[in-house]
């Protein structure tokens, strides 16, 4: 399974020409999974060249403006290109009369179903492959932290071990590889666990934008693969951040760096800075695996061995 | 007075990388008359350079998300500019509700008076310079067309023939020139008239979107000096053009020729047209002075002399 990141806007409150309203997009195996939606992210799809048809579900983390303006209209786009499945909606209480209210006034009605869940933390959606958690994050309004984890998958097959158990190359070795005993011919039973390595860990997104720095989101983020944070402010400017429920990039990669993430990626970068370099230097002192985000920025999550 | 018009987005329904969602600024000496608002009109402002602190007044032609989901963010982000004059904003019945129920889901308040005014067609707004009406025009739901109309200029003054009424050169003059009448050292009264020449007549722009071809848009545009109108297809594509209630390039040159406007620019094009020069043709058949919108384009509408 390929899980690819790809920031689609990583400023944050007011957008500016080179960095458009909070909004990042999971592509794994080809279905895509977006986490805030602010204005301009159905033109940030284009030019990432995402389909809007591979949208599968869309997470906001909470009611302000600059994360959720985007999506009435990415809708009304979507509406216009066949699509049978539903659209799954998840966010903060009040999501839903969000997105009523605005088909209400607008009179427009998606073609698919559109479903709306919202949630207070805890798990969010799965499948066979993946899951999305949420907690609670620390910002001026309720907002969530999401966790996009792949599921743990089995361990390596071992045919030196096979062979040497006696099990016939074949559909007996795909039965186990599923985790099925077998029974070979001699009537001797084999376990998976006999022919299977360690099972393999899945891997761990974390998005958590806006908040400050915070217990809840450290715990989410325990040894993630990528630790996506609000990184709005400089370090000078940690009064401010705290006062506007923000972080600093120092906060983030303290954060980072408890939780023991691969790497971090800095995002809801404030319209002020005009050069990533500087917050960079202040985050990798702290954490050095830390960049800051620019839009477009393709973010490859290689499989565990 | 200069006049100054920016095409901030030419397409419509759905975005594309080179055609924003509707909205075109009106220029006109330092304030900003902007007629929509679709997703991203902050940003096209920016790019345009045009100073969002300038804003005057907000001018929405109906409740589709292309034409008016832009503005929630807009008001977001003149919040953050010191700004303590009040904000209007015009549009069909409904406009209210929108904004007011966005301002709620989101949290919102601007720290500047939001004057918000529902309008069925007549004088929507006006002062010393500068008049603003509507007329219904015929699209899927209740939409406005605009006139952005300058006030009717005083005539040239006319030095010769001061002089030659004995009118002493001086504040005399400014008098005459403001429309008062004067008295002479010697008795005498002068009135304006006698030393100003007709009347010049203030400039006109119109904007119609989204509208199919129709008479009220055709009288509200009579002589205008620019007509923006819906040229959302090529004619081939009348049947669809009716039938999703937009016009032809070929209908919206008609109702140029008939209006007998100055000039027509063409917007609202579809995303299905890569080239402006086929479209361009098609409409200079009938109307010679037609020509297609592109984002940032930007016309200055000279004063009459």
């Amino acid at each position: 399974m390929t899980i690819n990141i790809v920031i689609l806007g990583s400023g944050g409150a007011i957008p500016t020409l080179t960095r458009n309203l909070p909004s990042v997009a999971v592509q794994c195996d080809g279905r895509v999974f977006l986490f805030d939606c602010g204005e301009g992210t159905q033109t940030q799809m284009v030019r990432a060249k995402l389909a809007l048809s591979k949208i599968e579900g869309i997470y906001i983390s909470h009611l302000h403006g600059d994360h959720v303006m985007g999506l009435p209209g990415l809708l009304m786009t979507m509406g216009q290109i066949p699509r049978e499945r539903a659209l799954y909606i998840y966010g903060p209480p009040g999501i839903s009369d969000f997105v009523e209210g605005n088909r209400r006034f607008l009179g427009h009605q998606c073609p698919f179903p559109v479903i709306i869940a919202e949630s207070k933390g805890g798990l969010v959606s799965e499948d066979d492959s993946v899951f999305i958690e949420s907690v609670p994050a620390e910002h001026s309004c309720f907002t969530l932290a999401f966790s996009f984890q792949e599921r743990e998958r089995p361990g390596l097959f071992m045919v030196e071990e096979a062979r040497r158990l006696g099990v016939p190359p074949g559909p007996l070795y795909g039965r186990l590889q599923a985790g099925e005993s077998v029974t070979l011919p001699d009537k001797r039973v084999v376990e998976p666990r006999q022919v299977l390595g360690p099972a393999r860990r899945g891997r761990k997104i974390v998005y958590a934008t806006d908040t400050r720095p915070c217990d809840q989101v450290a715990s989410l983020a325990r040894e993630a693969d990528i630790l996506i944070h609000d990184g709005m402010f400089s370090d000078d400017l940690r009064s401010q951040a705290r006062q506007k429920h923000h972080s600093t990039v120092v906060q983030a990669a303290r954060i980072a760096r408890r939780a023991k993430v691969g790497s971090l990626v800095l995002t809801h970068i404030s319209s002020r800075y005009m050069q990533d370099g500087p917050l960079a230097a202040e985050a990798r002192k702290i954490f050095p695996a830390s960049r800051i985000a620019r839009d477009l920025m393709e973010i490859n999550v290689p499989m565990y061995k």
